[in-house]
């Protein structure tokens, strides 16, 4: 080849690059200096006291535009410097832009922990034996919340619309994020329209491999709470039908699920006998973390 | 130019191109052949009866090695689809080797819904309004258990080894995914070598925003438990000690915690006046959906 052609070629290949992976080049770049800088050794993370690292990659100065290849080299000398100092885990926070990164991370090893809304959590297990990492949230809760009328023993009762059978049950819902189980009051107003105020929880279901809750867990409690309106002004995007219905046939109906029915009879005890002898009492107590509250329930202690 | 240099030229940008990006490039052809295939219309998905569709993107066909720009592409032909027949949500399901794709949908408004070990899984809300996709399990679930001696009034205790304060509590951990509350018994038998029964349910904590959950919620569960043996061989690992406490003296000292101090005076009132008056009897009924069995948990309905 002669000077000129060589001269081509060199002046060619460069600008195909440019022209091909511009980007990538640029990110590369970018990526050997920060490999230079920090001395080829590893990610910037922060230690924790269970002897594992985290590493948030919207915080360690990466192009944001980083190829795979390149976070992979970098991820593959970061791992040699923790293990050489016997850390046990490392945890990687990926923004979801920077979701090539997951993938890069996942040929070293590396799995999924959690993602939310816009970014995601990797784990990769180094110590010996098991993995020692704690899982992530494994539940839903479903909040219910049964409104008695005691001075005619009825009960406030919805029929969900586009179901195959019309089953009575107590209107309530999903809790959101962060919501307590006295959250029932406003699946209750919103879903029927009647205020109540909070009063005891009376059950708990625990339940595995939940179709609604994409095939995680699910708890569903059920509340007594005492009305302080009357008039129905119901969902019609939610609820077929709704009414005040007596305890003693909401007992006896087969209109209904065995856990409605079970907690009309807890219900129909409680009306006969005192609410006492049914209620979990809740308290509000100060959170040792979070500088928040958090509820307590169990049943009433007699002050004595 | 002379003709030479030319072709030298275009050779040149071939094997450039090849050499820089021959994965892109084979990918780009293969999801080029898969929009003619399937008419450049949309990814191939699952309808659900809430208007919405879910895409698995190791289902579909694409080659594992998709370029963010290709998968782009496919993805914006696919939303006009979508949006054209009025669907109104979109989930995808992407393999943690393809997380690429997942960048490539967050510019195009996804959001991470959950992550679980080799896959995430991404939603899109196109409908009018506030989004109303369900969200995905907010809480952990911590179960402990009280294991009482009605002999001599004692109570099974232990001291977390690595604290800085030596607060008496029940034995006690996480739940492993798909475990119930009655697995109080495991966690006690672990950490302590004590075998018990299971006899109720005591007390629920419900508490946000908890450190050791990684920001979610946390429901902590106190459950009553009989021993069935009473030689302490605890976990050294995990308990700095482990003693059989009296309840008087549990509930009266201030080395623990408020919910062990409570539970403790909660228990006392039952050894004095008989536990069915503290108790949450738990029965096992069968599921809707999985043919499997639900807890449920309520104060006992005495039989009329």
């Amino acid at each position: 080849m002669t000077p000129s052609a060589l001269l081509c070629q060199f002046r060619l290949i460069g600008l195909c690059r440019k022209w091909c992976s511009s980007r990538a080049f640029t990110c590369q770049a970018a990526v050997n200096q920060l490999r230079r800088e920090q001395g080829a050794t590893a990610l910037a993370g922060r230690v924790d006291r269970f002897g594992g690292i985290t590493v948030d990659l919207a915080d360690v100065g990466l192009p944001k535009d980083i190829s795979e290849t390149a976070f992979a080299d970098l991820l593959t000398d970061s791992l040699g410097r923790w293990k050489s100092e016997g850390k046990v885990a490392v945890w990687l926070r990926v923004p979801i832009a920077m979701s090539r990164c997951a993938g890069a991370a996942a040929a070293r090893g590396f799995t999924f922990h959690h993602a939310q809304e816009r970014h995601a959590v990797l784990s990769l297990w180094m110590g010996a034996g098991e993995s020692k990492l704690p899982g992530f949230a494994t539940h839903q809760i479903g909040v219910a919340g049964a409104v008695v009328d005691e001075s005619n023993g009825k009960v406030l009762v919805v029929q969900d619309k586009n179901k195959t059978k019309n089953a009575w049950k107590f209107p309530g819902g999903l809790s959101d994020p962060g919501e307590n189980i006295v959250t029932a009051v406003r699946e209750v107003l919103e879903e029927t329209g009647i205020r109540s105020e909070f009063r005891s929880l009376l059950s708990i279901r625990q339940q595995h491999n939940h179709p609604g809750a994409f095939g995680m867990s699910d708890i569903y409690v059920i509340c007594r709470l005492r009305p302080l309106s009357y008039d129905i002004h119901f969902c019609t995007r939610e609820c077929e039908r709704c009414e005040w219905l007596s305890l003693a046939e909401l007992a006896r109906t087969a209109d209904t699920t065995p856990i409605t029915s079970r907690v009309a009879r807890l219900l129909l005890h409680g009306l006969e006998r005192g609410f006492e002898s049914i209620d979990l009492a809740m308290e509000e107590l100060p959170a040792v973390y979070s500088g928040m509250f958090y509820q307590l329930y169990h049943r009433q202690i007699p002050s004595s």
